[in-house]
């Protein structure tokens, strides 16, 4: 498959979705990635399986606060400049470059970066959704080592980390994307294609989030219906969104969004607890979805999904949650990345089984 | 000559008079040194005509608030970190270290290291004296680039920066001091020996230090007119320090202290102002001295230098100010660290212009 203007629309459109809210904002990464396939031609997709065994895949992406990625833009240089400290570190070419986070623009950068730099980009992440920390990979699950991260931003400004641990990792790769104005770009976990294929990664990341774009983009009536049955999603909600509290801080976009039920859902109220992404959705004291299972708030009408830096009060929105993928249920999983690791005194529950799926 | 226990103690006393108040304490950078060249056998201390010229020298020291210094201690393999991590990057062995300033335990940590190392320390400095900010350096005042600075932890953690300028070196590089707890350990702005030699560095700084801890320890009478003489330094006050305003913030020690006159200076007040250093000496409106030239405050008896994160209410103390490296008082070297860098609205005029010096 290639990434052209072909496919990159529903990418974005998929990314959105599998992103619970999070990943940066798809439209201003789409915009790029458009110019940049129609600069330099089309992005191959390649499976893990075209790939020779030791060939070395960087992950990339944003780091920072996603409000912040709508309005400071990357330069178009970035994506060269941490190739070129991976390519160096490593004393050896990268063959692929992967999202680490499919979610939201994560998702997109690759391809943006990739038609710069004659890339391919591999049809795998490290989430399978938007996770708000560095270590929140399924690489830092399989005890890949983050070290070297290297770290750029729009101005040409260079950071190798040797971390002795994810958590130190998240530390100074936080304070420094802070002190670049809330957002930089940065590769860690870089992996062999082997490493890859032995599980330290989601496949099929990227083409899933192509279908899912599709099936929103082509459903004739019910464009949220059809996505919920694709993906085995409940819907936890169908209303209007009554408020959004939010605030940029340390990096990180947190907050609250409260959406009031309409129609058949008149009377109930769904709170959605975020940190970049959306964590919890909360009716009363009662949890229907929590982390690592995927909250996304999709506009009623046209099933967009809508980013947590874009909620607004009166959009009419259908929460829904979905299953993660299997490796955030493991022990070490939900440690990396379930609802205690993130401050609720929750035990974690899947999904499924809090609700009857479409 | 050799950094031992012979030396240390007059280069700590040294260190602690150019440090303008800065530079970290002297007491805990003294002790560990002690056990440093007991352990490991004395440093030499090198001039650089006794080098190659293409050696490379790797300027070295903590970076933060000096207030942390105190508590939070180095574990020792810093600078084999920065050393290694150095010279992969240059691709060549490390010739000797060099403190990145003379003033404060930044005088005394590079002995500390080569000890560890066995490595030479070279005679020399990068200011003559202790500043606040890591591109107030004399090798940013003759055009050498701050890349690659290399940071570590007492963790284990290492970043390595290539900034865009010396003021982003800056603000990245204090991110993430701050964020290791408001301290940690760097080189910046590596030369080689013929660099030096062509007035990149304050030259003989070491045995200058050396010099005056000796003359402050031999004085029979008076140490304080002893030490005065000795680097023609301007007597600005002698008196009872009445008030300290300090506050560690954002990876710097701020603040003021204030200081009543005694005996022939009854009915003066002198204020100073800190930012990890002296900065400025007022009497009133009048400035009495100021950056770049060299504040430091003396215990009236002794001449030991008491540094900014030591001063408290009650003590007997001298202020006395000297002239800085000639470097400094290019147009340069006030753009980088005169009064006005420092938000200060002043003219810089030489201390020896403004009094008449012993």
């Amino acid at each position: 498959m290639l990434l052209d203007a072909s496919t990159l629309p529903a990418l974005a459109r998929g990314c959105a979705i599998l992103g619970a809210g999070g990943g940066g904002d798809t439209q201003v990464g789409l915009l790029a990635a458009l110019q940049a396939v129609e600069d330099h031609g089309p992005v191959p997709l390649v499976d893990l399986e075209d790939l020779p065994d030791d060939g070395l895949i960087m992950p990339c992406g944003g780091v920072g606060a996603p409000t912040v990625s709508i309005e400071k833009i990357e330069s178009g240089d970035e994506g060269g400049r941490l190739r070129e400290m991976v390519e160096t570190l490593w004393g050896r070419p990268v063959v692929a470059l992967m999202a680490g986070e499919i979610g939201g623009s994560n998702g997109i950068i690759p391809a943006l970066w990739a038609a710069h730099l004659e890339l391919p980009v591999v049809d795998a992440d490290g989430m399978g959704r938007a996770f708000p920390e560095i270590p929140q990979v399924t690489m830092e699950v399989a005890g890949i080592s983050p070290n070297p991260a290297v770290m750029t931003d729009e101005r040409g400004n260079v950071i190798v980390f040797r971390a002795t641990d994810g958590d130190w990792m998240e530390r100074i790769e936080r304070a420094a994307a802070v002190e670049f104005g809330g957002m930089a770009w940065s590769s860690e976990y870089q992996l062999t294609v082997e490493q890859a294929k032995d599980g330290a990664v989601v496949n099929h990341a990227v083409s899933l989030a192509i279908r899912l774009g599709i099936v929103v983009t082509e459903a004739e009536h019910d464009p949220v219906t059809a996505l919920a049955r694709e993906i085995h999603a409940a819907r936890l909600i169908a209303g209007k969104i009554v408020d959004v509290e939010r605030r940029t801080t340390a990096g990180f976009v947190r907050g609250s969004a409260t959406i009031e039920g309409l129609d058949e859902d008149a009377g109930r109220t769904l709170r959605l607890e975020i940190q970049n992404e959306n964590l919890v959705a909360l009716e009363g004291e009662r949890a229907l979805a929590m982390v690592p299972d995927i909250i996304s708030v999709l506009d009623s009408e046209s099933a967009e999904a809508i980013s947590t830096e874009r909620l607004r009060y009166g959009q009419r929105v259908t929460a829904i949650a979905f299953p993660c993928d299997p490796i955030w249920r493991t022990a070490r999983g939900l440690e990396l990345a379930g609802p205690r690791h993130f401050g609720y005194d929750l035990d974690y529950v899947p999904v499924e089984e809090l609700h009857a799926v479409a």
